[in-house]
């Protein structure tokens, strides 16, 4: 029986099929949808909105699906929703899914022992409810909060990213604290580097990734070195400030090892310019697919020339 | 108009009332589940065993609900089941709800920013879609991902447990590193400290609580006195080790300020001695009720004596 692919052989597939380093971000909300589907909601009924976040996300994956290296819906914005949302988070991901995308369940779950476990078994391989492909995980309560979840990685071909250090300004505040030369968040990377070690595929890539923001360009070539065998989820991307010289520390030579998310400026792309002007009403897909081919010609420096 | 009581009013009040400082852990596992509510489960569907799991939270609800300070419904053991299991945990919250109890629903939510906040619209607040009276939340992306959390409680009346020092073995790698002779989780504390100063309740306590381990007493105590504002959250006691000498620290003069959980040494309290003995298995609610009264008398020594 061969043993299937593990999830970063899986990304790093994706990365060189699709020649691209998107990741696609899943936040809807209600307040910006495209108007075409925002006047599906005829009611405030949880399921009724539910239901129309279902099919902005459907409709995106339609157009983008094949043009990005994975996809990431945010927990938050579908749990706002109530069960119903949670609901609509499984269709969702069984869409993308079906699509042959990789998906990032982006949801920071965290606690310890067999909890941590339970939030493994909810998320984590094609055999769990949720079915995701990654999971988001939070560190604060330490080495082994992240067992059960690095357990859960080699049964499952799955994979986590850590946050190690976020995109945002009080980030800082724990993972930049220094003790003995070391800040926080080098420590949280030295733990992911030890879980990779055994855990490498044919391209050098454990299952155990980081997420390092854009945003501070620096630590996130300090942790590319750092974590040469750890895949890098980068947000902070576009809406959030960063540029391609931003992310360009965080992709290895040979184009693999980051994915570079973008949720707002590519799914709420109808919203603006040139795709405002450019696109009708009942073309908000176009725009979406449009942002995504431009953010992907963006970083295209950053990859090897397409074969 | 009179202002709602603040969460942390309510819970003053629900253990002074009950004269209890249990917070009673509500943690379904199917592998434990007592045999009168393991017989309801014809088929592995997950709508079948979060069905169980509701009416094992209901049950329970129906002998304890009167005997404890709050419950906390462990979001994992439901999620773990997939949407299915979501909607039950809805249905627990909301059981609990109209039986009176406060809740804390334990979830460690963290992000940034609209995330954040989409977080806490979905569980807090009577008006929100899952209904908590307060959340766990964790800290590792610093006091912009806590804030969105704090404006909720405001707007709500509703109260979070952030996570400061946990009584897991391994929760020092991170809140124990000592940087200017200041720990990780006392940096955390005085930023929990700085929010309930705005929003102290007539006694004393603000809505912003703090997670601490009953397996790290000394810390207790160092927490207790920095946080003299703060509920604190205390998990570790009985199955984790934490004895009545252990809490002790955390619990202020007048009775108030700390609950104490426990999950599985209550819940499943039919599956030990002496209740096993005791007991026949369409009893089990009777093993819950003995051993949360039994907690609670071992408690009492740190309450005020009854009225």
């Amino acid at each position: 029986m061969t043993e299937p692919p593990t999830a970063a052989t899986r990304l790093a597939h994706a990365v060189r099929e699709k020649h691209s380093i998107v990741c696609l971000g899943l936040d809807p909300r209600r307040e910006s949808l495209p108007p075409a589907i925002a006047g599906t909601i005829d009611s405030d009924r949880p399921d009724v909105v539910a239901a129309a976040y279902t099919l902005f996300c459907k409709e995106i994956l339609d157009v983008a699906a094949e043009k990005v290296a994975c996809v990431k819906p945010q927990s938050a914005f579908f749990e706002a929703l109530g069960p119903a949302g949670v609901v609509a988070l499984g269709e969702v991901i069984a869409y993308a899914k079906n699509l042959g995308v990789e998906v990032i369940v982006d949801a920071k779950r965290n606690d310890i022992g067999s909890t941590a476990t339970a939030y493994a078994q909810a998320y984590l391989g094609s055999a769990s409810p949720f079915g995701g492909d990654w999971l988001t995980v939070s560190p604060y309560l330490g080495r082994d909060s992240i067992e059960p979840f690095v357990d859960a990685c080699d049964r499952q071909s799955a994979g986590i990213f850590v946050l190690v250090k976020t995109s945002n300004p009080s980030g800082g505040m724990i993972q930049d604290r220094i003790t003995d030369s070391t800040p926080v968040y080098r420590c949280v990377a030295d733990a992911l580097c030890q879980w990779n070690a055994d855990r490498l595929n044919g391209l050098g890539y454990g299952p155990i990734g980081a997420v390092v923001g854009a945003t501070y360009p620096d630590q996130l070539a300090e942790l590319r070195s750092a974590l040469p065998n750890a895949w890098i989820l980068i947000p902070g991307f576009g809406a959030q400030g960063g540029g391609v010289d931003d992310v360009r520390p965080g992709v290895a030579r040979d184009g693999l090892g980051a994915v570079v998310n973008s949720s707002r400026h590519l799914i709420f792309a109808h919203d603006r310019q040139p795709y405002r002007e450019k696109y009708s009403a009942g073309q908000w897909q176009h725009a979406v697919a449009d942002a995504t081919d431009e953010m992907n010609s963006q970083l295209s420096t950053l990859l090897p020339p397409a074969p």
